[in-house]
């Protein structure tokens, strides 16, 4: 199963594809997006084009996404927001499930307490999913929030969800491990 | 010229379209979009098909969205930000341009000052599109959305940067009016 994280921001979104098979986590791709200089619908157009871009070319089966701070700045809160919208919308149009997940929720599942600063979500990252160089800031959360999701159960249910579909191609769900 | 307004909620979000000929206003729909009960991704995504339907049903030449008010409270200030990220990704998706006005400026625009009550933004929307009844007030706000970029330059500008397309059609505009 593959899974696309998302790291929401209006200037920069951050965008991580794993692939899960059993316990089993395989790094595909991972970056961020630039959002363009110009009018605030500009900007969410091109987050909405860049993460369904993102979607068309790594068809992952389901994605999750971070639960954003809530800045002091109410209006770095609403533009923060309706940045997340952008994003989310790119993924429900594409009929992907979305799951959500706290910065402390990544940080703990990653590093192992919320405390964790952003160079250890970065370096346990690149540990977890054997990478040869270090990933990003806003690469690494996306890409921790997807490993989140792939160890959560409900990554398991979207497996089992679509488990009808697969057992129309000969496959099968076993453990969480596709079988032929 | 056919504008859209929209009032953006993360419940209710409030739908007018108006059509501009010269400086006579038509009224032509208004309504509300409510949200499916369910988790934030869903809401969104009900907003992003809901707007999206109307602009397929409506077909505007342009649209213009009311700047929310930012909440004092963080929380329900990110949620009404996803809300109006939803929106605006509906409008932009379908290649028009959004034009963004506060409540002050809509207000000022239809009432004529910035501390027009609800009430008063309903009735002067109503004659000012010789509606038979009052709108809703999220329809209301909608529609007083749409009238207050009929009256700015803004929408003119979209005139002007259609005109080569209509020009094509043997159609010319003069004077904010269509010509055969």
């Amino acid at each position: 199963m593959k899974i696309l994280g998302i790291d929401p921001g209006l200037r920069t979104t951050g965008f991580g594809v794993i692939h899960k098979q059993g316990q089993k986590l395989t790094y595909i791709a991972s970056g961020t997006i630039k959002t363009v200089e110009g009018s605030l619908p500009d900007r969410l157009k091109s987050i909405l084009s860049g993460v369904s871009e993102i979607v068309s070319t790594y068809r992952p089966d389901c994605a999750a996404i971070e639960k954003v701070f809530v800045n002091v700045n109410p209006q770095s809160t609403l533009l923060l927001g309706q940045a997340r919208g952008a994003a989310i919308c790119a993924l429900v149009s594409a009929e992907l499930s979305v799951a959500e997940y706290t910065a402390l929720q990544v940080k703990q599942g990653i590093v192992g307490h919320g405390r964790a600063r952003k160079e250890q979500v970065q370096d346990m990252v690149q540990r977890l999913l054997m990478l040869s160089g270090t990933p990003s800031p806003d690469a690494a959360d996306a890409l921790g929030v997807a490993i989140c999701h792939a160890h959560s159960g409900e990554a398991l249910a979207t497996l089992s969800t679509i488990a009808p579909e697969l057992a129309k191609k000969g496959l099968r769900v076993k453990s969480g491990r596709l079988i032929g």
